[in-house]
């Protein structure tokens, strides 16, 4: 794309009241526009982003089963009064409408209740199980107070995915592959070496949850961590008897603050209980089916890796979520669109600064948006390209030939 | 995928409410589930299709330099009291809402008016136009009654477009190639022969606007066809004055009943006056900017589709658009996943039905779920394949090397 065309611009200023300096690039660089206090606008370099972390999110649920549908906002209240997930006293935090003929309705902040009810169509026979299936869809959450930009919103996309099993011995098998797919997910964002499986509060039918706890000096949680067995404790369950349950040790568990940028939960037979999940076991048994919960909000996942990867000048994006693969800045006298054209042949992503702005300005903007790779057309360097990585510290001066291999190294091994 | 892995079946039984034939395939072969009247789950076969028809549209609109941004659904009112869209003497189908505070909000039902003013971060001089936006997000609609399954939603997917130009000049070059874009989406879908560019009421800033209409004969409106020129006229301009104007003669119109697909519409300064959003032109004068907006549904775009495309079996997807590439039925006694994982390796894509069914049960599900092509394995015709297209009256037998051939050709020329 040629940022010449590009509807959005860096921002010199923005709305003062957010405080994280990442929230602040995130403006600056218009990844996203603040429609109102909790819920945010994803721009056209935002949504390039967005969507790659959705991108990875789908592969990895896929990968173990996954299937994707795309369920409904809009709620009919019947159904959560079965769960007890209506009224004002369980639930403080439903957006509530109403039909023409004053018909109340929710918009989701969860999906179990409509997809527990629609597993009824599908699921009788043990043979109908194990199913996982999960969607990426806007929720609606009526916080008190929202804030920390996209890390904690009114209105947030969410992948969330849900498992039905026979019993807790197949559904234990599905949860520990979700660890690894989740796990999988924050690596392959550029979060992996500080992401951490939390163990947090469970309910009914398991001791714990499981948390993926992001280092965040900015972070909401408090999490202790032990570095060695890539563990950690959610200050919520952080006692000795949990320690010596888990088998950790004071001595090795450090304090950090920490973003939640997933959650793993098994829910048992709370949902298929009251909403009547039933299936025939091998000997003609009913049974409920036993579930579980599995969440990433892709948006908080961007917003984290903001907050990780900057410094002074603004974003640093890692390899993956780059909105593009190179950003590429001429400043030549004579522009012409070869070398982008050949680029573009290759696949490679291309953000071309073909502005008629001074070299100054396209590098400040450049540093600002933080695509992963930079290159550099001048008069002075003839054919040859200046490249750098946003994070490294010098250049090198390659040939097009040379810097073209090095991108199909680096994006298409 | 496989279909003994797939989560959904087809269903015998039907909510009997649904009383359009497309409908109610699609219901029963598990494309979409109906949450509530007028909001509609869209299954794992369905959200295939509805992706496909999304990417069809993604590409046409950035072939005309669109570029894709994801605004929120959740709306300030106070935006929507400028242009006098706010109250329910202007606008009759808001869905609104409350913060706990008791601030009030609507949920969005088009998005002209946070689009607009977004913009004045961006467009200040006569150099930032023309630009031209587009997003595919849910719109809400408090419609009084809701019917005719996907094909008229309170809650559905819309491609909204907008464009902002210096001038209505400007704004009919680009208005023109958007003519050209919508044709060929529907070209693309497979609609593109009956549906026909259509005259419709304007606004203070042109005579008419466009609509593409899809001749169907449960369709919700009714337009006056030219056939030979490729033109219709809504009836609601359907008069002697519009006729002469559009050099149209009464001989030569049909009526016919259609659903509308898409509409073009030109804005002007509308939006623009109400909402401050100017430029300096060459000259150091400020002016308004002149804008157009441009819709299409894809969830309608995928309920049209099923009304044109079926028989008394089922549907009958188009090639673009069906949800897999082929439907391998697989009748032998010993399965096995070879000539699936042929496909596959081939990035073919295959619903493998592998499941302990009698053929009769595979070839009515493979009819009712309508999959571009039908690919058979039976232990009677060893190596070999029978396939046809679902539209076909006839098999033909080949080889696997000859079909794998038949379908690189037909989905990668």
């Amino acid at each position: 794309m040629k940022q010449s065309q590009l509807f959005t611009k860096t921002l010199r200023s923005i709305d003062k009241e957010e405080k994280s300096i990442s929230t602040q690039f995130l403006l600056k660089s218009s990844f996203i526009y603040k429609e109102l206090a909790g819920a945010y606008v994803y721009l056209p370099l935002g949504l390039r982003v967005l969507n790659k972390i959705n991108d990875i999110i789908r592969e990895e649920m896929n990968a173990i089963g996954g299937q994707e549908l795309f369920l409904t906002s809009l709620q009919n209240p019947e159904l959560w009064k079965k769960t007890d997930r209506w009224g004002d006293e369980s639930v403080d935090n439903w957006f509530r409408t109403k039909l023409k003929n004053n018909t109340e309705l929710g918009l989701s902040f969860t999906h179990e209740e409509p997809l527990t009810n629609l597993m009824k169509n599908y699921i009788s026979s043990y043979k109908d199980l194990p199913k996982f299936a999960y969607q990426i869809q806007t929720k609606f959450r009526n916080e008190l107070r929202a804030k920390g930009g996209i890390m904690r919103c009114r209105e947030f996309l969410m992948k969330d995915m849900y498992s039905f099993c026979r019993d807790q011995k197949e559904h234990e098998i599905f949860y520990e592959k979700s660890k690894q797919a989740y796990i999988n997910v924050f690596e392959r964002c550029g979060l992996g070496d500080i992401t951490y499986l939390t163990f947090a509060s469970g309910g009914v039918f398991s001791k714990y949850s499981h948390e993926f706890q992001t280092l965040a000096k900015n972070g909401e949680d408090t999490i202790y961590v032990d570095k060695k067995r890539k563990l950690a404790v959610n200050k919520e369950v952080y006692n000795d008897e949990v320690l010596n349950n888990l088998n950790l040790d004071k001595k090795d568990l450090i304090e950090e603050r920490a973003v939640e940028v997933g959650n793993i939960f098994t829910l048992g037979y709370k949902f298929s209980t009251a909403l009547d999940l039933q299936f025939t076991n091998e000997n003609g048994v009913k049974q409920n089916v036993f579930m579980g919960s599995y969440g990433i909000g892709p948006g908080r996942v961007m917003g984290t890796i903001a907050e990780i990867y900057n410094d002074k000048n603004g974003l640093m994006w890692p390899k993956n979520v780059s909105p593009f693969n190179v950003h590429l800045l001429d400043f030549r006298t004579n522009k012409d669109d070869k070398f982008y054209n050949i680029l573009q042949k290759n696949n490679i992503e291309v953000l071309y600064d073909d502005r008629n702005e001074n070299p100054g300005v396209k590098l400040k903007d450049a540093d600002l948006i933080g695509i992963y790779y930079r290159f550099i057309l001048s008069d002075k360097l003839g054919d040859k390209i200046e490249l750098k990585k946003r994070t490294d510290k010098t250049n090198q001066i390659l040939s097009q030939k040379e810097s073209l291999d090095l991108l199909k190294k680096e994006f298409f091994k």
